[in-house]
């Protein structure tokens, strides 16, 4: 049973701060951008043909000629899904009629190229219909569909329209027929459909969703052989994946005995956020389970202290216990951004603060790192080391790049943290008939289903006081307190909080219309540790303040990142907030020291340690000034 | 021309101390091993069938049956040339009437698989006659050609006889008229025929053979295009290799005009090799110039503490400069042979320090830890770094492995290990008309062509006094000082010698008849330094005495090296030289620190620090006690 759920989108409005700045960010420059991309109408971009992928499925369907065909990747469909998600959540918080009538357009566009039976997929409607649902382990139909399902509960969730949740229902019944009722034995390669389905069935309540999604889960797995037998029925592939390869996507057991979280970073949260989901919503003890030790597997053994996950980038995968590489990472920015949404779903089946703690630094480290800050470039992969030279170019480093690029022509990023960031509220808010949650800090008016209504006003991440003004009251407010603040206070109208501190959260009962509730953090930036588990980080320290990871950038230490120690016996200064430095940050002070004197590869004289002062800048906003040195983790200064 | 040059192989005799252990142990253990692996009698070793393979294309040549026909890679023949090679080199050393009759055989049996023409390999004779040098590429029927040049010159060298000397001849002759005569556009895939040929021209004297190799240096990188057009004009491949990716080869770029090492490293130190004999002996300008930028491209941006090269498993290459990660090394021990060749032929063509301390770096370190102490198992891969659990199991691991194996069916590392321990002696010895070098410390005799008789005693390199005792005498002794004894002292009949210090030699004039010369080198174990340019070392250092990298063991050091920390502010102390330990060795035990009580993967409280001895033992001797972690570059205690 969920014990509490996310809000919906339109009942949480950021009004100022952090987030609505970048909410604003969505709204004027990635959204019109991505629109023009999937038009191919933008300037440098690779070419997309999504639309146009649509528009000739729908002339196919028609009898008519197919123009120029399908171009692009499988899954080519799926950006104009993510577009739409994307796009859904900001018109909830930013009416805009010209967008919403693109929004409404493309889904014209979209039922258009639905044939008569349910199918959606404009590959395999534009030429090769003989091989639908013929190839699970590539060819993406599902993942495509789950996309537009998602995209479909959030525009019917944001704007009431529900022209694509029906043509997604159709879809859902189209899916139903294949696998349920004609007994497919096939399950997704990439995992996604079934987190859609669960999320059509939570607004539309159709138990064919449910059972689709539980149907997916309970099959997962149990025939190891399915890929193989799969790749011997059919004469095509499209990349040639090995269907033995079973960890690859999360195959190689039944969900309910998985433990370590392996393969495709990507397609495991997606999986995990799915089966968290579904074991809240049927109470599954075993599937329970099982969440729980693939949250323990990633969190306490897989996971950078940025929120990012995948140590490498063959088959952009995890790998084993605690092989963390900072320089060859690839924390994928959707990874983490499917990280966020297994930690929201974890957050329903109990609301425990390390949930919303590593949801919290998955997006104020990697995934905003994955755009610039105008909203214009992108990371898919986030190192947390970056050497020019060796980034993007060593052939064990060709995935980290050292600067964010315009687009790519496997554009899942842009628009996955484009989603991300729009429906941010619904990560920050839940709600239950008793209480209202505030798993994160974000300034705006909620508006809770079961009646308290409240205005949140807050600096953060850069500002440590976090204000609630209920304006109408009546239920528990339920405040988490993160982790890396130890120290904290709760004021209720100006007096000390009563309040229940359980599992990482203050409970304040019976909240009054007209409380203020004001809540105190931790400002100290602080040194953070490595497990000495890690090979990579062994000796180093990194630097936090609040949920911001920071980072050492040649640009503001001289060029020369890699000969720079800390000094962790000294504190860390914090400047002032500079509206003008990368949008608006504070930079850190750190004192340390400068090696230098090494006059051959190897040498026998000790370098020259000269004290120096450090600044650090948060790591979300690191490459925004060109191309330098990056580091995350720092050596310890010697004695 | 050759300011010095090597000497032949009968020229040394050891006599005690570590290199005679090594160089029995290859006669007592590794050659009869060996011999049984290519006769496929070996337990447990992967099949081989490398002498069966000549049989066959014996019997093809005679019109009889081909027997089970060719088995193995297309480079299976050179298994059986190294193996002579080797034994020839022992031969000298060690007469031994039942491995001549088995080398004497065994070089029947080759020369009755070399067809009318010359030509010589298995894999084209018993089948596919008809692809005979249409994939220089990949097929490798140059590389096994010179093998057998090598073996040849060496058996030639140790022995006197001439049978394989004359059918390499012959070969030679066949390809001289293939491609020089019959105008063949093609140049080795995998270089060595090159060097190989300028062997066999140093000891026949004939003319084809430096016109052969010289051809081929000049040819090389010169049709950037031609791996292509071989490719599209046949219709077979190896494994795949992509023609395009020219770095992969070396053939980027015309050989006089490179610059960087780059590409398989084993393939790029065989070529320069060949370029550094090709050009002291014609002294060309720009290939001597192109020589050195090449070993400064390696020693001084590309080259790992122990001597180790090739930075990636990726194409076993080099990446880019400084790039040398531990633990995901390639440091194949073949390469590390290759680099002593290649600094062996640059010390011919200036004698300078610099070559020979790299040398005898890649020999004490790298070349030595790819074999057990028992000569039984072999590392192909060298890395600095590993952690049970994530080397051989991470998928960018998976070349790492924690221990050595027994025998590969590439089985390129084992041999060459072999070949290098048993003509040590011409690595360590060189000679002019007017001087004798000593460029490593051999414990031995010395018969010089220039007439003078030495013996050298040392129980070096875990004694730092060398003698060397002038049976006969008259010209000048030339004796590295090496680059890590700072300090150093020279006698002479007990008196300090006079000595003229140039290039990191000591020359001392005209020594006499009855003169004892002693050498005294710096026997403190140092901490050594990396540069700070060398991302993954940063905050480390390394510990070394006299030439020999140490390193961390779990199995000295409670098995938990990751949690260690040096103390570079403390003297390092040498252990008593222990008999038992590791085959005879002296330990060092370094002051530091352990570090505890991380409890989570990333934590704010700063670990404790306590105080601990630590003990290191000899690289090269690593990984003879069991799986355990294992760490060379180790943090610096902080302040």
């Amino acid at each position: 049973m969920k014990i509490q759920s996310q809000i919906k989108i339109n009942q949480y409005r950021s009004q100022s701060g952090f987030i609505r700045k970048y909410q604003q960010l969505i709204k004027n420059e990635v959204l019109p951008y991505q629109y023009n991309v999937l038009n191919d109408n933008a300037d440098g971009a690779e070419k997309s043909h999504v639309i146009q992928n649509f528009i000739n499925a729908a002339n196919v369907l028609k009898g008519k000629d197919k123009g120029d065909g399908f171009y692009g990747m499988v899954f080519q469909d799926s950006d104009a899904a993510k577009w739409i998600e994307a796009a859904a959540y900001s018109l909830s918080r930013f009416p805009d009629k010209e967008l919403e009538e693109r929004v409404d357009g493309l889904i014209e566009i979209i039922a258009s190229a639905q044939d008569e039976g349910g199918y959606l997929n404009t590959g395999f409607t534009v030429k090769d219909k003989e091989k639908r649902w013929s190839n699970l382990l590539e060819a993406h139909e599902l993942y495509c569909s789950g996309h537009f399902m998602e995209a479909a509960a959030a525009y019917y969730e944001a704007t009431g329209k529900d022209r694509l949740l029906k043509v997604m229902l159709k879809n859902a019944e189209h899916i139903y027929n294949v696998f349920i009722n004609g007994k497919h034995e096939g399950y997704p390669g990439h995992p996604e459909v079934e987190l859609a389905l669960l999320r059509l069935y939570g607004v539309s309540g159709n138990k064919h969703c449910y059972e689709l999604a539980e149907h997916f889960l309970n099959v997962r797995g149990v025939d190891r052989d399915f890929y193989k037998k799969e790749a011997k029925a059919r004469n095509w592939t499209v990349w040639g994946n090995n269907g033995a390869d079973l960890m690859y996507q999360q195959s190689h057991a039944p969900v309910r005995e998985q433990s370590d979280a392996v393969g495709h970073s990507v397609r495991a949260v997606y999986l995990y956020t799915a089966m968290a989901d579904y074991a809240s919503l049927s109470n599954d003890e075993k599937m329970i389970e099982a969440c729980k030790r693939l949250w323990r597997s990633i969190t306490q053994k897989r996971m950078y202290i940025t929120g990012g996950i995948g140590s490498t980038g063959i088959g952009e995968a995890f790998t084993v216990d605690y092989d963390l590489p900072n320089d060859t990472a690839y924390a994928e920015s959707c990874a983490s951004v499917g990280l966020m949404m297994f930690a929201s779903r974890m957050l329903e089946l109990e609301p425990r603060g390390e949930y919303a703690d590593v949801m919290e630094n998955a997006f104020y480290n990697t995934v905003l790192a994955g755009m610039s800050l105008d909203g214009k470039r992108f990371f898919y992969v986030n190192p947390l080391e970056v050497i020019p030279g060796v980034s993007g170019i060593a052939s064990t480093h060709i995935h980290n790049r050292p600067e964010r690029a315009g687009w790519y022509a496997c554009a899942c990023c842009p628009p996955n943290i484009a989603r991300a960031i729009s429906s941010f509220g619904k990560y920050a808010y839940g709600e239950s008939e008793a209480a209202c949650f505030c798993h994160l800090f974000a300034a705006g008016e909620v508006s809770f289903n079961n009646g308290v209504l409240l205005i949140c006003e807050t600096g953060y991440p850069y500002e440590f006081t976090v204000k609630y003004n209920i304006k109408k009251g009546g239920k528990t407010l339920a405040i988490r307190i993160p982790a890396w603040s130890s120290e904290f206070g709760l004021f209720r109208n100006g007096q000390k909080a009563e309040f229940t501190l359980k599992d990482g959260y203050a409970y304040l009962n019976s909240v009054q219309d007209g409380d203020e509730i004001i809540l105190t953090l931790d400002d100290k930036a602080k040194f953070v540790y490595p497990s000495s588990k890690i090979p990579e980080n062994t000796g180093c320290a990194a630097v936090m303040r609040g949920p911001l990871v920071y980072c050492f950038e040649g640009i503001d230490n001289n060029e020369d990142v890699l000969s720079l120690r800390i000094d962790d016996s000294r504190e860390i200064s914090v400047s002032e907030y500079n509206e003008r430095l990368l949008g608006g940050t504070a930079a850190l002070s750190v004192q340390g020291a400068r090696v230098s004197g090494q006059k051959s590869l190897y040498c026998l004289e000790k370098p020259e340690e000269k004290a120096v002062n450090l600044t650090a800048v948060p790591y979300y906003a690191w490459g925004n000034r060109g191309l330098g040195e990056m580091r995350v983790w720092m050596p310890l200064s010697s004695k």
